[in-house]
């Protein structure tokens, strides 16, 4: 069964491909010249047409091609003042937060996607970081902005803005990934588009205090094992936290890829897990109180547990398994060119470091190493990338991320066998693309 | 001689500061707890006033402060669709590109401003990333995008974007400094801003492909030792690249942090030249000619030259030296809170890895060793950040960058003596920030 999710609006669309002329040498445009004719063909270059089926324009004379001078070369551009906060250009304007009608009962408790199919390096930009809502965005004056920490520690505290600014703070990249990502596909491949089944996801350089800090700040007692973390939006969502992670590598981050936290995602000031479910990763964070064992809030009981085949639930699962998706090909994102491509995806693990990921053309019977972009870093997203050859013939393209533990991204059967077909968090399992004979990318379930 | 720029504009305003009580407790919030408790003397809590002069507000029991729910915790907030691409919150309407008016003769050939005083962590958003335009922001289609490689190649070459992608790829942070940055203050302190002073820089992760294997693909012939990059603006702005930089390191880029380049930074490609001059990071890059010496244009010539003091001009100064700024504390960034406080800044080398910054709050009496963030990249700017105690005293302050060649930043004095005082360009001298009793932040000139 397959569910087209809302439409993705304009894709590129495939130029038709003119003959391709092999001329015998070592390169790229050996093969990937067509598309230049291809573009001839079908219209003009610098006001004067191309000759048609000209597969080797790209190793024409540049002496005899067209003027070639188009309007912005000809015309005084925008000043300055244009833009005081730039924006995307026009011609970018479907990569977009996408999100889906039918997912979530309101608007304001649901997800938007990251357009992930247009990502290029590990960044994810601000604009389209996907935004998870328990009560909507809370627009929060940062001037009014509290944080409180209470419970078990020696000394009750009341932070603003600029008290936890005035600590030590450091930055640091870390994806955020919703454990319902890729949740959809428990059940099948469900939505044709990697925007959806992969894009509840971002990864952003943070910048903060350690939650350690401020927590030494407060002192924490003995018999303060756990800590809950409270969200100031109307959900007031909270989560419980054991005080081991806490002490490790939180962030109580006002900045992401160097600029304030945007509102959907928390601003003035969010909590960051790293490696952890997003739903712990508390936005417009107001309270944290210390306590001797968990709250076992709503969201941690009656959403976010995983139902096991034996009728029981999974409680507490909380870090992100090491998980890949190639996101070109992909749905949005169809081969254009027969000859040498390149494919690129995102890998990460919660457990710590990528080591390494494989590439399988042919539904995993064979798999390549592909090549990881540097720096590689700690719970953070890494792209990689491999060229391959498409000639028209049908790819079953999967990748498998390998974390710095050993630990290997399973199979949709392996995981099923483990945990059933009942739950919705925590897919990990390899993902599918058919890529057909036009080119065409399908999200398909193998076996 | 001190000239204020534009106004900076709304800016953060300094809350009165109540009595400080020393608790005698290693922490932070022993002195700045005394700014909760200046906001409740100031104004309301949560609806309710809290008693003017608890400098310990931040100790007292949480169990008595007011209700403290704002209004964004009572209210649904926005939906998932708001935003299909986000924007900052309207609190951050400040932090935006600013200009000079009597700068530039015309605002098309002009220049904006990154407002690195509120930037935190390397990564520089790209909303705010500065630009320098010769004949205005270009506004380009990327379907009818070409990239022409000629001159003394064995095969000229027209690239359309979608072949350049077909490319591979690889993604890298770099800083990208004009050479004029700082320019203004080399003949004493002029700009009363850091943005003024030291934003015409940016660092982003750039994707593309590395320009070397474009150059390997035209095939370059045995007396090809440059090459010229072209813009596609109305200025057709022009440079010369000797070959073995062309080889090395430098990139065709068509993203930044992750993302289609904004328009103002060359959308759809711009060439990348890491470590060196951003004149030479050509925009909406045309062609790529190459050729058996330098063409000896324009910007190479009557600009981007350094008049030195025998008259002569130094010409070719392509590699940004070793450079830092504290951006807060800093013009736009007064100290607001008596005690413990944080500074932070960037620093970067054009010739590899940064690999110590300095800081003294004496001018240049006594330093010490400021943390960098992690990690430390090639040609990347890297923030650094030191606590220091302010009580109302005078404190010169200044930055101090040591690359891994152990090359060290200048004082004025010292490039003085070797350049002179008639460039405009490649000023990479330490900068002084005058603290007063106030807390207000002052450029000013030592010696």
């Amino acid at each position: 069964m397959k569910r087209d999710a809302t439409p993705v609006g304009r894709t590129q669309t495939p130029a038709p491909e003119a003959p391709v002329a092999d001329t015998g040498r070592r390169n790229f445009l050996r093969r990937s010249a067509a598309a230049v004719g291809a573009v001839g063909a079908a219209g003009l270059v610098g006001g004067k047409a191309f000759p048609a089926g000209a597969a080797t324009m790209a190793e024409a004379n540049p002496e005899n091609l067209p003027p070639n001078v188009p309007e912005w070369n000809k015309y005084l551009g925008y000043s300055v003042d244009w833009q005081p906060y730039g924006l995307p250009s026009e011609y970018e304007k479907d990569v977009v937060r996408r999100s889906v009608e039918w997912l979530t009962a309101t608007r304001e408790a649901s997800i938007n996607f990251t357009p992930i199919q247009d990502m290029h390096g590990f960044v994810t930009p601000n604009g389209v970081c996907f935004e998870r809502h328990h009560g909507g965005a809370a627009i929060v004056n940062p001037v009014d902005f509290r944080l409180m920490i209470n419970g078990l520690v020696d000394k009750p505290l009341v932070f603003t803005l600029q008290d936890l600014m005035r600590m030590p703070s450091v930055s640091r990249f870390y994806f955020l990934e919703c454990a319902a990502n890729s949740g959809m596909e428990w059940r099948g491949a469900q939505l044709n588009g990697v925007q959806f089944t992969h894009g509840m996801i971002h990864n952003v350089q943070y910048t903060g205090v350690p939650l350690r800090t401020v927590l030494e700040e407060a002192g924490v007692k003995p018999n303060g094992k756990w800590i809950m973390a409270e969200g100031g939006d109307s959900a007031g969502m909270n989560r419980s936290i054991p005080m081991e992670k806490a002490l490790d590598d939180c962030m109580l981050a006002w900045a992401m890829n160097g600029e304030a936290l945007r509102p959907g995602n928390g601003y003035p000031l969010r909590l960051v897990v790293p490696g952890w479910e997003g739903n712990m990763w508390v936005k417009w964070i107001r309270r944290i109180e210390v306590g001797d064992k968990p709250w076992f809030a709503r969201e941690e009981t009656s959403k976010y547990t995983d139902l096991m085949p034996n009728g029981k639930a999974r409680l507490f699962t909380w870090e992100m398994d090491p998980k890949s998706v190639i996101t070109s090909p992909s749905p949005e994102k169809p081969v254009l060119h027969k000859g040498l491509n390149q494919l690129r995806g995102l890998a990460w693990s919660g457990r710590g470091k990528v080591k390494r990921v494989d590439v399988s053309l042919d539904g995993g019977r064979n798999w390549q190493e592909a090549q990881l972009d540097q720096p590689v870093l700690d719970k953070s997203m890494v792209m990689f990338r491999m060229p391959f050859e498409y000639t028209g013939q049908e790819l079953l393209m999967q990748s498998r991320c390998i974390d710095e533990h050993g630990v290997v991204q399973p199979t949709m059967q392996a995981l099923q066998k483990v945990r059933g077909t009942h739950s919705v968090y925590h897919n990990n399992s390899i993902q599918t693309w058919l890529v057909n004979k036009n080119g065409e990318v399908e999200n398909v379930r193998l076996g």
